[in-house]
């Protein structure tokens, strides 16, 4: 038996996220297909977080035991010819026995894009938030590094997650602009659920003067969901790395 | 009457080019739909060029006269509720009676995107050529420095192109590389049906051997479309400025 990593990229738009459910088409269960073709049947793969719909990946691991002595490289190729355009597998590499492709995550980060622009870009329709109102980038950066360090983030939370510890360690914010395009990056331990669309919405909220500038610190302290900013649409959230 | 001109965007994975056609969607339809919506009746649209099917556009310029009132803002507002997401009215300014989206060009810039890279994007999916082995973007634009100047460019037509004088004037060939995605521009005063997309061909076919390194001054001089290299598909072309 040997335990490997896959690297995958996916564009959200065409999926009911990661996990797989009934009556929706995900990215679990097509790998699941594309698996069984080349190996004959599908390993139990580990993916390394459950993606909301929409939501996309420029990377995403998963981590299964594989019991055939197909060649890294080949497993790549041969995925790749019975996956859809709109999933490709990057790499596929050996891994320790013990390792998961969620249990071992140190950190991963997060890009939110927003299409800063009065008119929308047709090239980016269901791949960022088309914001017609300009955004000043560099004050949501100064307002976001009050998520840095280790919170309770229940006030950036979905209601109805079922995870009982809701403390993180976020250690990085950065925002830049090309252009027209906004690039809001985090990097944390962990996440909770909708927890950087919440986090975006929070700070387009305190752009346009619905919450209070620095008064995230509070939100955060207050724990409480009705707090903080709405919730920002899958469209712009793409798992950008993994870090293990 | 006042005479306006209209800048587009639109990502032309949907359409069988600008110019209406029987038994296909085309830009120029979807327009003309959208500007009757607007003002009542759609009035002769002049379009910079005709594309392709499934060529894009980051600015593809329209001219026509409008007998309306409607402020240039107002029309570009009305313009973009009335139009799907793949097509987006950038701009919309007034113009000389005089001017003409396709007689009046002085210069159009093409951007040909290439993903060079062993594994697809599937963000580039229909966006981009995808080319596994590696291309040496810097030897292309070498190469591609053979097409500055006026030339008769029947080499780089397809057949059946009912146009007569085939000499164009390129002024500017330029390759650059970000990651994975190879950037080719070209700038010239007109360009024969499928000129970019035969060009592009011709610098792969040197770049793997192909076609001699050196020899596209005597392909041009030839005038024979079958010494040139193949006719990259329409994917990776965008037509990216029109300079009058």
């Amino acid at each position: 038996m040997r335990n490997v990593l896959l690297r995958l990229r996916f564009d959200g738009r065409a999926y009911h996220g990661w996990q797989i459910q009934k009556n929706a088409v995900t990215v679990q269960e097509v790998l699941q297909k594309a698996l069984s073709a080349v190996l004959g049947s599908a390993p139990p793969i580990k993916g390394c977080s459950r993606t909301d719909a929409g939501v996309h990946a420029l990377e995403f691991c998963v981590s299964m035991p594989i019991y055939s002595n197909i060649s890294c490289s080949s497993l790549v190729r041969a995925l790749n010819v019975n996956l859809p355009e709109s999933i490709a597998v990057l790499s596929c590499s050996e891994v320790d026995e013990e390792f998961h492709a969620r249990y071992s995550v140190k950190y991963k980060r997060y890009l939110y894009r927003i299409w800063n622009s009065p008119v929308r870009d047709p090239f980016a329709a269901g791949l960022a938030l088309h914001w017609p109102a300009r955004l000043d980038e560099k004050a949501m950066e100064r307002e976001a590094q009050a998520f840095l360090g280790t919170h309770d983030f229940s006030a950036f939370c979905a209601s109805g997650s079922s995870v009982e510890d809701k403390v993180r360690t976020v250690t990085e914010y950065t925002a830049c602009r090309n252009g027209d395009m906004i690039e809001l990056r985090i990097t944390a331990d962990g996440f909770l659920y909708n927890m950087v669309r919440i986090i975006t919405g929070t700070l387009i909220d305190v752009e346009r003067g619905r919450l209070e500038s620095g008064s995230i610190a509070d939100i955060i302290d207050s724990r409480d969901r009705k707090r903080a900013g709405f919730t920002a649409p899958p469209d712009g959230l793409y798992l950008e790395e993994v870090i293990y």
